[in-house]
């Protein structure tokens, strides 16, 4: 449970700045000769979990229209211009130079994630009770939401780009992970009612934690997609 | 009235069963290659009626957070599996064998979807009275709005399949009868007062009962499109 | 201040009226060989601004659940219809021969979306207190929606259309103008509150009336888009 609470001392805004500048820094390759649609459309990418939830429940984003959208947004809106636009294009290749802050930042995206799965399930349970398909359901938007978002923005805006195939299409660790985060969670704390939920956001966040770390500095283990392929089987 | 009384008769799971039957034989061609497409996609093209009502108006599904969640969802995901990847393809060969019950399947969709579209313009008109063009608008998205929702997912995400025109480019009889159903109650319950919405849904239901079961066992009457044919002069 | 005296003097029907008439001479060519297309697709694109800001708002749509919905929709269906099946297309070559008439029309859209613009930044601050991008984001999608919607439509249903870039690629006076507008009045009643909302309404439909009257008489000024070039230098 080390790194959880080491993440967990930082300040909202520095997880949400790390998280920003990782994002960014994906969808610079796609976005930066159309700045208008990386403005829009990074944002929905960084932040597509907790809006596509908002609407799924009718309930206006509150990364736009609540209390600290401010902080969101003027984050999201530096992040972008920092890593597209910099002059010299300085910004973008310190950030890829200086990799223990980038690890941060990786880091920072893995928590934040892991957390809103768990909270909009925690939520959702509290929200819409015996429901058992609608946790896993927006447990899955939570985490992978901004992956569906940005994949429809792709195709529909810009279908001359090479791309790899949509995440519908074909599932990637960002459907799969979720899955798993999802179910453990709903798994330890709501079906077994083994552990509270702190403990459990503390469990998952450390494992996931733990391979973001290790996909940063030497490779992806991708154990969530070796798992999907036990599954896979029953899809034949 | 009689075909009517005898699906009433069955409970709800029942219809909501033959429902989902009969709709994932339909999108098994299009969505087999694709597991988490057909399961995502063939949800919403199942009961897209009813979901996009429900955002129209701003609520959330009750489909996915209403307290027959478990029921729809489960029924959903089990007859995806069967209708497409049971062992040796075994149900879904048996499922086009057996005629009378791919007929009774075919008519509980039939019977859900003429009482959605007769529910919805009655919720309509209770929330929103004095409006016309809004109960006519809601008939229609409740009536094909899985319709609508399929074809704009399918030329998302798979624009390299064959497949007929958008319903929005050349309107099939899934936006024309839904249309004349909706006219007929609004007229007969709401516009001349003559018979109370019992009646006028018996008698709607009646009609596209038998022209369903007719369908299904000799051809396709399309009547609807021939009412359709005279009303196109008028766009020329 | 004296042209927007005049507009407003007339009765808000004339003025949906001289909009739907202005909007379906723009999508006459776009839509007219689909009539369903054209009549749900220009409807959004006539009303997009409005459509999309109750939406983000999570509340259902004023102009179809509304109770001025009937003359809204009413004067869409008419417009739409006279514009693309008048017999002989009589009633289209008469709208291009009317010049004045069509100013008019011209004048009652600019008038009726700088209003808009103005009436959802105001409503928005009310709402959401204490944001300062929920505004600005909500001015740019009141005044440009109808755009965004059309964008998204066209590239979805008809991709076989020859048609400029969309919107969100490569950012036009659609934008730009919803963007000053929305500043502007940020600027001059909620930042410097040196006049009232009244007062800034009335100055910023007078300079865009002037424009849309020389646009329609002589040429397009396009000072919006001068000032967007010093603008985009930030973004190299």
């Amino acid at each position: 449970l080390l790194q959880s609470n080491v993440l967990s001392k930082f300040p909202l805004y520095m997880l949400v700045l790390g998280h920003c500048l990782f994002m960014a820094n994906l969808f610079r390759a796609v976005y930066r000769p159309f700045w208008l649609a990386g403005l829009v459309l990074s944002f929905f990418g960084t932040f597509g979990g907790g809006i596509l939830t908002a609407y799924l429940w009718a309930t206006p984003t509150t990364l736009v229209f609540g209390s600290a959208s401010n902080m969101f947004v003027s984050t999201h809106v530096v992040c972008w211009w920092l890593m597209n636009y910099s002059p010299g294009d300085f910004f973008h290749k310190l950030f890829n130079l200086a990799i223990p802050f980038k690890v941060f930042c990786a880091c920072a995206s893995t928590y934040l994630r892991v957390n809103l799965i768990i909270d909009n399930i925690d939520a959702c349970l509290s929200k819409f009770p015996d429901n058992f398909w609608a946790p896993i359901f927006i447990g899955i938007v939570s985490g992978s939401g901004g992956k569906y978002i940005s994949d429809a923005a792709q195709l529909l805006f810009m279908p001359f780009l090479e791309r790899p195939a949509p995440e519908l299409l074909v599932p990637t660790a960002a459907t799969v992970s979720a899955f798993v985060i999802a179910s453990a969670h709903l798994i330890l704390v709501h079906g077994l009612a083994i552990v509270p939920s702190e403990v459990s956001a503390a469990l998952v966040v450390s494992v996931f934690l733990a391979e973001t770390v290790t996909a940063q500095l030497f490779m992806p283990l991708n154990w969530t997609t070796t798992l999907y392929r036990y599954f896979r089987f029953v899809l034949n």
